[in-house]
C-alpha cells in the first residue's frame, strides 16, 4: 500500500494545517497525508471526481480529519455525503474543530462521525493531540476493510 | 458527574479484564469503570434494566469497550442492538478483541462501531494499548451530549 493517502487533512485554516501536517509528518511518511481546504475539495477527494478522477475507492485514507467551519461546503455536510453514500460510509471520520456548539456536536454524532476532538489553543498541545490522533487512528484502530464498503 | 461510570468493559476474559482494568485505573477514578462478563449482562447494563434499572439514561458511559466472542450474547449483537435504539445509539463504542476476522470488522463497521483494536498478545503492549484507548476516548474525545440521544 505505499503510496496511499493514509489521512485525509480537510481545513482552510493555514496555520492549523502547518501545525497538523507538522505533528502527523513525524509519524508518517510526507506522501501519506493530503490536505484540502474546503468541503468541495474533500467530496472530490473522497468521491475520486474532478482533479482526483485517477484515484480508486479501492484505497480510502484510514481517517479523514475534518474541520467543521469551512468555504463553499461545511464539514458537517461532507460528512453527511460520506455517510450517505455506501462506497464511502463506513471511512472513519474524525471532527478536529475550535467550535464547541452542542448544535455540531449532536449533528456529528447523529451523522455517526467517528471521534469530536476539539482543536486545544496553545501549539504545544495541539501538536499533543495531533499525534495522539495520529496514533490512535493510524497505528492502533484496524480499518474497514475492502468488503465493509458498497451495498 | 462525580461517580458515573466511564467505561464500561464487557470481556468475559478473566485476565484480559485485570490488564484493562489495572492499566485504566492509573489514568481513572476505581469507580469509573464498570465491568461486565457478557452480552447480556452489558445490555442490561446499557438500557438500565435488571440489576441496573436504578441507572438512568442520562449518564451513559463515556465509551463502551467491547469484545466480540462472549457467552450469552456476543459483542456484534450488543452493537446491533445499541445501535438500533435511539436512546443508546450514539454511545462510543471500541471493539477490543483478538479476532483478526474480516468478517468481524465488516460487521462492526457496518454496524457503526466508532473504533476497532487488536488486542496485543504481550503485557505490556495490552497495557500500552489499553492506555492510549483510555486518553483518546476519555480525555481527547468529546463525548455525545444528551441532546444527540433521543428520537
Amino acid at each position: 500500500m505505499a503510496g496511499d493517502i493514509e489521512i485525509l487533512l480537510v481545513d482552510d485554516n493555514a496555520e492549523d494545517v502547518e501545525l497538523t501536517v507538522r505533528a502527523l509528518r513525524r509519524q508518517r511518511a510526507p506522501g501519506a497525508i493530503h490536505v484540502v481546504r474546503d468541503g468541495e475539495e474533500a467530496l472530490d477527494f473522497l468521491f475520486c471526481r474532478g482533479a482526483h478522477a485517477s484515484r480508486s475507492f479501492d484505497h480510502p485514507p484510514r481517517l479523514v480529519l475534518l474541520d467543521l467551519k469551512m468555504p463553499k461546503l461545511d464539514g458537517i455536510e461532507v460528512l453527511r455525503a460520506l455517510r450517505a453514500d455506501p462506497r464511502t460510509r463506513v471511512i472513519p471520520v474524525a471532527i478536529l474543530t475550535s467550535s464547541k456548539e452542542t448544535r455540531d456536536l449532536v449533528e456529528g454524532y447523529r451523522l455517526g462521525v467517528n471521534a469530536y476532538v476539539q482543536k486545544p489553543v496553545g501549539s504545544d498541545d495541539f501538536r499533543s493531540v495531533v499525534e495522539q490522533l495520529g496514533a490512535f487512528w493510524l497505528e492502533l484502530n484496524q480499518p474497514p476493510p475492502r468488503a465493509a464498503f458498497g451495498a
